[in-house]
């Protein structure tokens, strides 16, 4: 289970990886991509050492996705996958204007909180 | 400047820090939630080793924040602003019903796009 209650990662303690992926939607063609964004979230949690994913996308149409890996090996599979990097190839083509990646080690984390 | 255009960070290569702050939105007060999260990026923009931040959150009330620093010791002195711990105290109460904090270093970054 890779999605907590209410969009959350449940995620072991640190070390592990984060890659977050900031971007911006192109307008139309939204149905290919609500399936594809859905079949990339399956697909990762298919994947050896995923963790988990979070992701919000505003109506300005700028989102943010975060997904988590036990290791930096783990990521670069995940990136060398032939499915997903024809999914990628689309996504950049079609689906957004601009993106930014970054890959990081989370070195610590904590949570909080209280019922809604 | 710390927003690039179309919401994106505008940072320098890597190596740098990132606080990933996930959260979900409480119902109500959406007016002194909006100023504050105002205040806190505009206070966080004086902090020394601040570089950017980019920010989404969808209709359903989950939303992702990721401020971008220099150094682990920006980060820190960051989280003892008083202002902040102020507002951090508020938003636990008020404002989240459940976020999680991961502090993470980025290790590699890149980006790319098309025009609109």
């Amino acid at each position: 289970m890779s999605l907590g209650a209410a969009g959350f990662a449940e995620l072991p303690a640190p070390p592990y990886w984060a890659v977050v992926f900031s971007s911006r939607r192109s307008a139309g063609d939204d149905i290919g991509y609500g399936e594809a964004a859905r079949c990339m979230v399956e697909l990762a949690q298919q994947q050896p050492g995923f963790l988990g994913v979070e992701s919000a996308r505003g109506e300005d149409g700028f989102g943010i996705t975060v997904s988590y890996w036990e290791t930096e090996a783990a990521i670069a599979a995940w990136r060398a996958h032939a499915e997903h990097a024809a999914v990628r190839a689309t996504g950049r083509r079609d689906w957004y204007t601009h993106f930014e990646l970054r890959v990081a080690k989370v070195e610590r984390a904590y949570g909080g909180g209280h019922a809604a």
